[in-house]
């Protein structure tokens, strides 16, 4: 609780694709402008409805919703750090393994035939 | 209310493209020029005839069209700051794993016989 | 009306290809002159003609057409400002997540066999 920002509450801009305001949204260009009042009217709707909607649908599921994604974010948190990871490590030790044979036998085949017709480009090279 | 903008309407410019004054739709060339009566006459009736319809139009339906934006806006806002954004961190964590995974399995079948491949074209190397 | 300019009616230059005059018309190369005063009736002719029709034309019909594109541009300016601009919007935002999912999809396929083939490239590599 101690570090929570209020007032800018998307410090890592997650969310900045989301534009909402209203002079995101409408815009009257030069010569075509709606009468002051309704404009003002517009103005006031717009974000009326918005935080209306979005204040009540947060405050019915927004608590709930937080909940679960900590309660998933959990479980993604603990299987990552205690299965997966020490898992990779195994899979990485075999597989630097399994690719040095491997390696070891595709060089001892492909080099040479690679190598000799290597040669041939030779006639390309620039001097 | 604070900070609504009478004068310059459109901010952001997103809709600078619909230019509608007078001089954007009809101009005369030299050489094609009516009688001035007529052209001034042209002037008054655009601009009455396009601020009475526009002005009537925002006067009918702005207010209410506003409203609706502003519901379905916040609606948007929701879905996407409590599901869609979560949703994609899990994603990305799961990916980055898939990714690793299978990355490792391409570079362990694919990195031997490509540095073979490329003795070949040593050839061509710039020395 | 304060600021209509009855000597260039067409300063945004929109029917600048317009080119009416009698000279961009009409014109005798060195070699194939007319008669002098041929050329001078013609001249005033051609120019009687033109601006009689032009004026008679605009003097019946242009205070009406004005009007109509003045219904017609408000109709315009109302369908985007409110409808067309919001949407867009709406598409945007949708447009961008999808991005982002497909993106981390390709990234995930194709990164690893680009870096592996990548390898194969190094021949060419400028040291």
């Amino acid at each position: 609780m101690q570090n929570i920002d209020l007032v800018n509450r998307d410090p890592n801009n997650i969310n900045d694709h989301i534009g909402v305001e209203f002079e995101d949204i409408l815009a009257e260009p030069d010569g075509a402008h709606s009468i002051d009042c309704v404009w003002k009217a517009s103005y006031c709707c717009f974000n009326f409805w918005k935080n209306f909607w979005y204040k009540l649908a947060t405050l019915c599921c927004g608590i709930c919703i937080a909940a679960e994604w900590g309660c998933e974010f959990a479980s993604i948190a603990f299987t990552h750090v205690w299965f997966i990871t020490p898992l990779f490590k195994v899979l990485e030790i075999e597989c630097g393994c399994l690719k040095k044979f491997y390696g070891m036998c595709v060089h001892c085949c492909l080099d040479p035939c690679c190598e000799s017709v290597g040669l041939m480009c030779n006639a390309f090279k620039k001097e």
